[in-house]
């Protein structure tokens, strides 16, 4: 067998292994990919095995339309999702998908996830877009495909690049991450996690809360990605 | 000792174990059994014992009246529920019952559970059905006998088969889920609580929120189990 | 030192390390007492002192007054109620006090548990009652002495009996639960706690949901509890 | 390297390694620092390190106008808020400022925590204090710096001593606590996480839910710090 992907198998490995240790998956609800920019490929979970019985050489290499390159596995059935991106956005280098609690129900409910907090506003200025339910001719066709259209979509309509938002919530199904590195976007499957969960409860302690003000949106956000960025707590 | 029995008390066992590593029962608060057709039997925990003090040889054997064939333990209260589905229900090959606690919330409020996004339907294009509670008379009679026939009855009176759906919250109770095996009626207790949770988080984030649309209800039930089914992350 | 109390000490600690293991604790926010008849003294944890730090010699010996018979420590400030209770209750073994976060919740808001489910029903036929904050002069008075008049007045304003509610609120407060053995009394807490949270969770979920009806309230208390009881999952 | 400050780095250390055991903390969300005020320094957590590679020697001293004295690491980016309490604060030991969910959500919200039990009481007798959001003027500026301001402000209109409220949070951001300790400032970050989530469910299971009354509120604070204290679980 070749050796060549070794490194991204085992990228892909350790980042899916962190899934279940962050507590964002039940059961395979989940799965993080690696991308080789030079090879053209990425390295995924394959389909429907459970976590602990994964290794570096289950991982299954894909290419950007979706087809299998190497490994003797399924790849995940949200492959051709991972695909577009890569193939689009040409800066990330790992990207994940959860059922995780708190980022689901915001999805299932279709809203955004409104920014009324620096832990939010450390990470990302806007409030965390939903995107809109596909429509019945997208669902009918390619589905996992049209994911992600869907995704590059709504993030068009709203103006943001996916290098400044790097977290999105999938309407009626569940969130996406991603960063330059898989280790980054399991991070930022984590902190999402956390936000939607923290928003929750403000809504529930304070019904029409308020949210951040522009300045400290602003501040927050400079201080760990502006030009002069010093924060880390 | 007869070992005649000896394969469906292990994987009762184990099916059993699974319960309390999973999150899904305080104390003894559920019980898992698994079918020997041939034999017309199936292995059952025993009654009020804690899940740490349980052994495969602990399990109790009992047919499909409710009689114990084997063992020295009273099996579980719930024991006639079972032997009423299983007597009825031929391709089921194992049943659960836990007092799980988002389930049980939805129980004890007597109302199914929505379908409000892909988590669930790829599990089920039903809403989670929530038989009405019984009848003075039934309670009366023979309860737990009855309780068997009272998850059946709701099943038809919604039109629904037991082979599509594989859950079911009975009305200020607690939650049933069955499946061809123990394994996956195990697995359908911790998605039916984990569907639960999701489903009472989006109602409260979202008041008034619509459910699922067809066309997604069908598109993910149909890459899971339909005749070109595909689907396992 | 006298091995006279060996026996109630041992137990005594073992049933104060369930309550961390039980998540029924945070620091020291907890304490389990347990009763020698014979002796006319009981057992209970010294004030102050990290769950880790406990042995059975630190378990300290007290009398019916609260007055300490044995040990070097001081006892929980708690102690005066609990040797109100034994004085007055001829037959239970052992008391349980703790600030488990629901149970708490509910004792806060100074309303008691509605007994919506099979659970609740399983364990008592009753809501969990609720007793109200004391009066100004009981409170300014010995205040821990009068926490366990205010426990009993409220049981008897609502004609209940001790032996069949093992578990209530103070308003304001926080849960007492109390049984034939201390193990029974940390059993209830924890089932106290649990029933705490369904029946918050039932009426986010359906607010104005209607209690348990009558006929099955009787049933699941019978089944466990009555001359005929043949309960246990 | 010089040992002058072994004492508080070993401190800082264990006091830091706390919080992710206690669960008040997700990825480094998170710092604590102790002083020594004979030296004028205090030793605090390295910036953005996780805090499964800390050790006693990669904690940073800073001194009272929040500049390095000894350490190669980046001091926390909340130093300059530490810095500004330890020089106008003398009587405390330690700091910990945490973004823990419950807290987090009421400084969200940005509301006052309203005392609605004993267990808020036996910790502190006022609500806990929510500072409003700081002016768009300083913000701009100096952005820790002001937050230490902020919060001196906040007790100082509300007629509080930072001697009897060891806890705080900074309306939009998260919570900080204090002590003559730091184990002290840690176990007040814990209560005031739990306090937090108790006041929550109060409010859900009975909104408009009135607060304890003042003589509760009184005894159980004059049992733990008056001068005849006697409290302690």
């Amino acid at each position: 067998m070749s050796n060549r992907y070794q490194g991204i198998k085992e990228q892909a490995y350790e980042a899916n292994m962190q899934l279940p240790a962050l507590g964002l998956v039940l059961f395979t609800f989940g799965n993080v990919s690696v991308v080789d920019r030079g090879a053209g490929v990425f390295a995924i979970k394959p389909s429907g095995v459970p976590y602990k019985l994964l290794s570096p050489d289950s991982m299954v290499i894909v290419d950007f339309e979706g087809k299998t390159v190497e490994g003797t596995g399924r790849p995940s059935s949200d492959t051709k999702t991972h695909a577009v991106l890569y193939k689009h956005w040409e800066e990330i280098g790992g990207i994940v998908h959860t059922h995780s609690t708190y980022a689901t129900a915001w999805a299932q409910a279709q809203r955004d996830i409104p920014i009324y907090g620096t832990t939010h506003a450390d990470h990302l200025t806007a409030d965390v877009p939903c995107a809109a339910p596909m429509s019945d001719e997208m669902i009918k066709g390619n589905y996992e495909h049209e994911t992600g259209f869907q995704i590059m979509q709504c993030l068009q309509e709203r103006n943001l690049s996916y290098k400044d938002v790097e977290m999105m919530l999938v309407g009626n199904h569940a969130p996406f991450t991603w960063g330059k590195t898989a280790d980054k976007a399991v991070y930022n499957a984590a902190v999402l996690e956390e936000v939607a969960r923290m928003a929750y409860l403000t809504e529930s302690i304070r019904p029409e809360c308020p949210k951040l003000k522009e300045s400290l949106i602003k501040k927050h956000f400079e201080r760990k990605h502006g030009p002069d960025a010093y924060y880390g707590q």
